[in-house]
């Protein structure tokens, strides 16, 4: 996108603002176990709400792309099909969050569980609260996340992930400069 | 209460658990000045979620009374009346952080904004975030208070705070004796 000379700006979440990092190292601190995971939902959507209004708003609105490594739908993922909590429920919190701030394209990169896992503990990143969740949650969370696939299917695009990371890139790239020409 | 037998457990928001007093320090620290009114929201709402699962519940459960130190209605005055925040997406939040949980009396300990200012300038604990805002914020804080109290005049008993601490003690005992012995 760099390329072609458009501006982009890349968040993460949790995190990606000052206030979101302090928020992120509450809930991915592996010694916060007793966390509720109603708790954990609203630390996730406070980290959002500071992540929208400070971050993503502003550069919307000087016609910059946003690339965002997770939203809105890990929170459906994680903590709905997940944890179990009602989906109806997160939707207004997270509605309350984002203001109703929705992507136009979403990327799903997929991965069998224990291979995403394997790769987790090779990488470099340290595990997190999460990452150290059953399987079982894990594959709930992976068919949560295909469900939601499924309801929108012309906002997502699943990525194959289980391939070399130059052919994940190379798909990650068509997909993106597909939806640029179809906005052209 | 502890006088005639009752166990009594006592709160306060944000924080009361481990992990809330991690959300306190965050939500508190008047360095996060550009913290937006949505993700102050959450946070509290956050801190309450793993109070109300870790804490209140297992004290009711266990017969006990619980005494808070500021609770949902808090949220409504500060987030809500003071902040602007839209008042029925607030208590769809507030709703999903309790699970619906009410208290059975709430006590307002009611002063006239500049002598309750001053009250905390004098005190002993750190001025937070909050108290930092402008009058106008708490007039509107105040008044968001009484609306409630208004709407609900049989939960709330209003406590007029203008007066030595040991009148003020008084008047908390007898609203708080004269409710268990309506529940008897």
């Amino acid at each position: 996108m760099r390329e072609q000379g458009l501006e982009v700006v890349q968040t993460r979440e949790p995190g990606g603002t000052r206030i979101g990092d302090q928020i992120r190292q509450v809930v991915h601190d592996v010694k916060n176990e007793e966390m509720s995971s109603r708790a954990e939902l609203l630390l996730y959507s406070a980290s959002r709400a500071q992540l929208v209004s400070q971050l993503i708003r502003p550069a919307l609105a000087a016609g910059k792309i946003v690339l965002c490594d997770r939203y809105a739908d890990s929170t459906l993922a994680y903590q709905g099909y997940g944890r179990g909590l009602d989906l109806d429920a997160l939707k207004l919190v997270t509605q309350f969050a984002t203001g109703g701030l929705q992507p136009n394209l979403t990327l799903l990169l997929d991965l069998d569980v224990e291979k995403g896992l394997s790769r987790r503990i090779e990488g470099e990143e340290e595990m997190n609260r999460l990452d150290l969740e059953a399987i079982s949650f894990h594959k709930r969370v992976r068919a949560g996340y295909h469900q939601l696939l499924g309801a929108e299917p012309a906002r997502w695009v699943l990525i194959d992930a289980d391939r070399e990371i130059t052919a994940v890139q190379q798909a990650i790239q068509q997909a993106i400069l597909k939806r640029l020409t179809i906005n052209d």
